[in-house]
């Protein structure tokens, strides 16, 4: 069994943003040289999410304003979390999200779906933060 | 290390659906040999989910009127993803309910609990749509 | 490969509670013996959660204030599954909270970021529940 891992960092320059990150992750794999087995992808930050989904700015605007009407950011005196920070509506924007994705791999490439791309979803950004991809396999 | 990949073929007469499909994935399983390791089970459409939860009907009924509580289908006006398009709900609908399950395989059967069942869960059917096995291991 | 298996057991005084069961996972991977892989944490039961946030009380309040917002227990009467059970509210919390977690094992430890904990998400107890902990490797 082969194993690889990785760290990508991200510093957004707004609060909340969407970004494509399937090239990172197919390099990633190039690297690591498994052709047969799984890939892990996940935020190491609690307030940010690792999903898959369409790569369509219409959409996107509409997960921001769905998650708003979801879980919104403001008031801030609405979150019990929200003493010392302002961030507890992206603790929950986040697990609609979700923190992971675990992708199959096959004769060494994503196997993926026609439309499936893998998105770094951030909910408390400007700061600097971390995803891990680790993979398994031969 | 072994591996096992399965594509599984769905097309719903209408546009949402709950299928389980735990024989098929079982079926996969057998034909694998694969007696200690994991199984990754995921929609390959961006419309549609994985999961696993009961198989009750009243429950299903009620998974439907929450998800058109949470994401409504229409008006389709709603949605900025909704120019070419009248599918924005079902991005978010399968965003609730997830795209993947890695279940555990333990002594050649699917590692389950008394009530786990594995569901397909269209949310923008009427045509050929994907869902991915991949099992690793022993 | 390696694998290993082991089963937690849970069972709350109340209704809803949420458990940080790191020290718990963390005794596993040691049992285990496994350096490098992947380990799966699921509920067992289709009413529970085993999801990763941070260990912070008030944000575990928020959370119970948010899913009784989305997914409310009474009047049990508003959900078909509830025939027989009381239920169908933990079903639909679960949901939104998520099934299982996979995380990387890399030199023997979870690979976590700074404030990453795993909890166990319990929204129909006082019962006995069990969580399935699998991890494969070397």
């Amino acid at each position: 069994m082969k194993s690889y891992r990785k760290e990508l960092l991200f510093n957004t320059k707004n609060r909340r943003k969407l970004i494509n990150i399937t090239p990172k992750i197919e390099k990633c794999l190039a690297e690591s040289g498994i052709k047969e087995g799984l890939l892990l992808c996940n935020a190491m930050h609690i307030t940010a999410s690792v999903f898959i989904n369409d790569d369509e700015s219409g959409l996107h605007n509409d997960f921001e304003n769905w998650l708003e009407k979801l879980a919104p950011e403001k008031p801030y005196s609405q979150y019990r979390h929200n003493g010392f920070e302002d961030n507890a509506d992206a603790h929950l924007k986040r697990t609609i999200m979700g923190r992971e994705v675990v992708v199959a791999i096959t004769n060494g490439i994503l196997d993926f779906g026609p439309w499936e791309q893998i998105f770094y979803g951030e909910f408390d950004g400007k700061r600097s933060k971390r995803v891990l991809v680790k993979i398994i396999g031969e």
